[in-house]
């Protein structure tokens, strides 16, 4: 049973959301990738919703650039939480494609993150089955352990540079 | 035989598009109205524009607002030429639904209009229609002949208005 | 024990908010409702997190408008799914609320709905619990049905209004 | 006798626009092509849109940037249907172009597609064209099966990338 | 001989414009007004502008909303210079108005004030008359330092008013 | 001596910046109110300033709306930190304010607050001081408190109104 | 006497402002170049253009980025008429100084240029002064002949560019 | 005793602060610096916040990018005054920090200074700190003299290169 769907409209949009599918692995996720589109294959991708649905899926994460209708549409063909990743491409650089996901109307909501926001998006997904799974809670709490680690060890190499000296600039 | 369709996502839409709808009458197009959701009721949006297709129809208008996804998800489902209405709806004032209908992703497109333009898309509709329709475009040469006419008589109105003087601003 | 925690950053914030507590309501699940601010009571806000996760909560919805920090400092004082409410107020009219709220860093994910969309986060909210809870989730099935039939409803209002005929404009 | 023409403001602007000419080529649409400006040579452009209705021409795609007038004006020296492509040029990236283009006034529509959006453009001429012309259909018809096929094509590699593992991410 | 002309596209523009033409009374400036479109009526647009440079005149004012054509159309067609309005309108308030006007292509500049500027469209036209007549600098000269006075009068209100006791507020 | 002084370029920003002045007087700041513009009066503001400084004055206030140049101009002519208050009026709503005044160049600094914010302004400038003046601290500290206070408060309400009953909504 | 002044707030601005420079030079317009800012060097600035105008001169070109001050500054110093010129700078790309430049509040006009659009700024200024200078007119009417004769020999490109095929793409 | 205290986000957030520390440095300030994070590490923000008040620390300036919440939480966590820094990051270049940075609820406000502007953030931190430490505004008054020589300088180098010749451009 693949708990998590990840599809999108593109093949040229794999490269940001390998960044999804890396973190679906890291947590040991089963999931499946697709791509198919809301407007040229419209039914196939329906189809795939329906049974993803149908095997026991959980979680739809879809993402999509320009006038970005993937993850709307996916909403209106299931009742599991769908996930919208808006992806930058071409002159409006994402604003377009996250208009189109988040500003849904009454009855079908989607779950938005930041424009390109695959890794988040992921996240979202684990966070989501974690709140009904208490192994890979824990797994997400050692995560963000390691985060705030992080952020320490980064503070360190800081004050380290500071400490070196910083010289002013003649303005 | 109806030659355009005109749909809308919700009945909140048809107080804007009744203008479309009073065009089409104005040239005396066959037309059919239609209220039906990409997302709420999708196959049934798809059900009626193949219908609508099979049955001889020419020019599709699509009319929503917020994430707009109405007008490309009939332009995936048809190879007829679909007329975009992004629609001024809450917070982003049409915005939303402007950059969801236009910017469409290569190989389906939209012809879109102006936030709120639903006498411009049955007009655009009509053009289309008359291109083929020498009858329709002699209407259509007339049509724009009392709109230039219109100009002329506001135009008077106004010589008229600035000769009987303006008083000049304390300011 | 309460499965949804709604939090506000202001009073003001409840006219727009009260309908995801009617929505829950209507879905018949547990939920508690809170006014702290990321601001001016952090540790307060903080503290309250920690409870509603510790007294077994599942998802929270945060609303926030202006500079909307709520939801993303929420979502980083815990691991449960955090969905964010932009809410319009001022000259920018929500556009602030959404980017303050979608646009978070790597790591700490907000399921962000539209501009106000305070029954589509509870929609969300319901259907995330629905995706581990049979009965919930056929209420959500019915409640789709529900919709459709409403489209279905106004079509055939449509469809008499038209009949009964549109008058052409006189342009 | 050529069906569509094809209008660019400036010789730059062919560096885009070509895509059009190659999709009117590979459908065997008959077109011209033409540089001429709303406003370095005005009356050029009304002389040339007249003698290309008159010789027969069915629909006029016109691109420009910036304050992009070109479509526009057109639109109002013809009642043949008009296409306008807004092009991404200078600091404001095609916004500008967008905006000079859709927001035609009530009377004198133009049918717009996305920023850059050559291709969509000769593809709407096509459907256009093919709503009155079997043949044309068939071959869009066939076009989108191509479409739809490549989907299918790029899913399939998708698969087999991911089935051949992807490492998870150390954050 | 009228030194400036004031053309707009529609008589709903006039309750902005007629401002302009308040100013230019004030001034004892010959002007003339118009209404005539880029769209509807080009060639007599057109017309108006040679036969307004003939007669003499020096400067024309063009005001327009949405896709506002009207300002650049008139400055390919004379080389006086030309100061364009945008004027809001619908949706986008007129952003669109802007761009459309102050984004000119190299070749044909157009002097652009703010969104519903007539006032200051006007008070340019006749700083540009100025700079060639002394009796007309004079009066701007004056009509600044009443401008200064008036700041003057204000902030000694402002001193009784705050000398009068500003209560505190109780937050 | 006057600790703060609030520049404002018009009298009609008075009913926006009211409230810095009751904030101020709240906490017995001694201030010195002003209108005088950036534009209409430049060397009458620039002495105002230079006589502010000079007399002991700590920091400045200033508001404007539109293309606001006050605050950056006044910044340029004093090295007392200088608060800048971007108002909303007309289209653009703030947005031409934000910018004007924000988006200052290397070497001149305007502490900006948001669109409106004439408390926060003030509040601000409060807290400068305060970093002082240990009795000011204290009141600001007490403030806070009482912000803190005003939120349960409210929180009890809703609790209050929630145990009260919500009724689902039919939807 | 220098007809023409043109103000810069900045030296990295001269690598747009040469193009306003060369076309100046072009008409044999007399012109004074300078580098002065509206916040750094403020009196040097007002005193710079009190003595251009002294000395006869007729029209100031300025030029600024970010929060771009700088023309409308001048404008408050001279009833000369300005040509202000948004440099784009910086993350808003010109946005910011547009806003700032255009949006003049009443009483003080800036003549606003497109983003950048340096030689149209010494274009409008020689049409400004071309109105009162025949000689320079008959030299603006052959600039303009040769920018139309310019299209006609790419359009003629163009011709042959077709002419000689375009492959359709395989989509 | 550290007067200012300039924490950021994230590592990669220093490339632009280090502009901040250097102004510091440059007069002998002393300063420290943090990377903390308001989403990951928020308890150990706070709680440095706090330290950095009690040891006497003066003022923060806080540098963040996206939905950047770091500036207000702290401001929420002190009364000092904060001083934000949007830092462009990702599709929308800053825009989104800044709105996140600068729309602050009433009564915690955040003096923001331009995107990037970690400069600027840091010379208003030293003119904050002059007002009351008179040897610092005497270098404050010396720094501000030097721009004003930089300007003249590079103000001469301008008209050397002017005199020397500038070739009109054939367009």
């Amino acid at each position: 049973m693949n708990r998590v769907g990840v599809i999108m409209g593109s093949d040229s949009d794999y490269k940001v959301m390998e960044d999804a599918l890396k973190v679906l692995r890291e947590f040991e996720i089963d999931f499946e990738a697709k791509i198919s589109s809301a407007h040229r294959t419209l039914e196939r991708t329906v189809a795939w919703v329906k049974a993803f649905e149908a095997q026991g899926g959980k979680i739809i994460i879809a993402a999509a650039g320009l006038a970005a209708h993937l993850p709307g549409v996916i909403a209106g063909a299931t009742t599991l939480p769908v996930i919208g990743v808006p992806l930058s491409s071409g002159s409006l650089q994402g604003i377009d494609a996250l208009y189109s996901i988040v500003q849904m109307p009454p009855g079908i909501p989607v779950a938005t993150v930041g424009i390109g926001a695959a890794k988040n998006a992921a996240l979202l997904a684990v966070q989501i089955l974690a709140s009904q799974d208490k192994p890979l809670n824990d797994k997400v709490k050692k995560y963000r352990a390691k985060m705030m680690n992080d952020i320490e060890v980064k503070d360190e190499a800081l004050q380290k540079m500071v400490s070196q000296g910083i010289k002013g600039i003649v303005i």
